[in-house]
């Protein structure tokens, strides 16, 4: 199985031409979008949110992401196994949360080069084909490369930031439930939002934030969009008060 | 087959963390987005919605169905299966007109529960496992009960309100063209429109009305957007004037 | 493999129900979505559009193409070879550009009918069922015709139109950057607009246009979108200052 975790967006070709890359290749292998609208041109936070929903991706599956605003400049292309997993997109960052959060972790550059490669779309002409070959149990076509050069030990271990806001107006944030104390309280939108289980413990139209089905706080208004209620985007920062576990 | 039924919108996780499931464990079965925009949290509009679209199921096929604002409530898991194909999701009428215009339907509850289980995210958790086993033959793991404990019998066989907008702007009613008189008019958005065969029977900007495709009554503009120019929207009361069938 | 390329729209069930014939007709088959946004109702500017992203079809794929405004007029339904891949859709110069630019190329009306045919969805009922035919081997079903009677011999190689605005704001053009020479300047949105490479190669808030990943002239806004920043939406006229090849 091939998942997609990109930020082309709903429409266009972008995705498709992936898509038929990976039929052609790996004609047997369901190929499932799990984001085409991760934070654009943002690995950062992108990495956040794919380590939350790295979940989807079963054992011996393979996750191709493509979150790359530096496609054409020298960032190196990368395979990583992470707990039985396959990661391959741009090293940007992308999966240092999947690799962080993982039990055991390898990685390596793609040194292998398609015969014809556009400037701006790897994701159809690099990462697709490798994909493929991972996917039909190939060992990645580069060179191992020790894990900690592709890490960001800087970056913390949760995000202060709204990373996504999904269909219903729901703003996720990079920040996992589970260090949250159930006494924590976020702040955002010029508001402070206390933890809930439920929409049915807080009035129509007030916010609470709650634990998700992958795990993140996630800010919500009850029977509104907190988007618009608090004015909320993808990369605004969210407070925290109250202690963190 | 499965087929997707939902109102997880056309962003977001949801859908594909469904997939990503279904491929896991029923990995040669095709599955279909065919609704990912019914009307959201109202299983009573997409009901009707559902009952004129479920032609799209093939004999043998499942149909995945999860508008579901009940989701963490005791409403009940339910498999139904209706002349032959199989239909997952809530008890909560989304089903309702399928049964009902069924030559024969019979119904279980799902007793069957995952290892872990969200607050949440049935469709993922409960719902996409079931919908597996049904398209890889095996029996409902459950419960069978009499199908009228399932059933809504105050709810009308066609309903008189707006169920879908589509992207073209056309309003589809929840009202079968077949029981509508040729000299049926309809009343939307403060207007009386009448039957057309096709668009070319009126000026540009006028309304008709027709039987679309997959048999319901069908609100639209030549060369226009009804749901702009009469001011549409789902749920919306539709008025029959004129002899029903 | 089956491509789909249509105006269907993201949402709504149109893309779902062809799906679910070709899974019936040709389970095995994967099937792809290129463009469901293909200029709504506009054969013509879809043309030059399909013509630069026929490369994604595979040898021995099919493409499916619905761009369809005369869906129950006396339109002729063709199957049309071109090297080694096939295309599938009605007879209105979708394929122009397919075909002109293919080494070889044959073409075939399609006779046989469905059982049922409803009058405003030919993709699904006709089409639908002849693409997943060809997609297993079998033969067109309909009759050979010179391929000259399909052909638009009065449209141009090159289209000076805007033929797509993508999910980043950026215009695609009916332009192949090929044909025009490195000092070309496009005009559009009122203002003259000079070729690139890249991005960095202009300051921030500017336009360029450049070859895309799929040999079009494509114009953008270095950290911006083209569409707002220049006021381009599908159709407008594009000037070409300087010397074409």
């Amino acid at each position: 199985m091939i998942l997609l975790f990109t930020d082309f967006g709903l429409s266009g070709p972008y995705t498709g031409q992936m898509k038929a890359v990976l039929a052609s290749q790996a004609p047997a292998v369901p190929v499932i979008d799990l984001f085409a609208d991760a934070p654009a041109f943002q690995p950062r936070l992108s990495a956040y949110l794919l380590g939350a929903y790295r979940g989807a991706v079963p054992e011996g599956g393979v996750l191709l992401g493509v979150v790359d605003p530096g496609v054409g400049t020298d960032r190196l292309p990368l395979c990583v196994r992470a707990d039985g997993r396959w990661y391959v997109g741009p090293d940007n960052g992308l999966f240092e949360l999947v690799v962080r959060r993982a039990a055991c972790a390898e990685a390596w550059t793609i040194d292998w080069r398609p015969a014809a490669m556009s400037a701006s779309f790897h994701g159809r002409d690099l990462f697709a084909p490798v994909a493929a070959r991972l996917a039909l149990g190939e060992t990645p076509p580069g060179t191992p490369v020790p894990v900690e050069r592709i890490r960001r030990p800087d970056w913390p271990d949760d995000l202060d930031r709204i990373v996504y806001v999904d269909v219903y107006g729901n703003a996720l944030t990079g920040l996992r439930a589970a260090v949250l104390g159930n006494g924590v309280e976020l702040e955002a939108g010029g508001r402070r939002i206390a933890r809930a289980r439920t929409f049915g413990d807080v009035p129509v139209g007030e916010a609470i934030w709650y634990e998700n089905s992958n795990g993140l706080a996630e800010i919500a208004v009850n029977r509104g969009r907190a988007d618009g209620v608090l004015g909320l985007k993808v990369g605004d920062e969210v407070g925290v008060f109250g202690t963190r576990k």
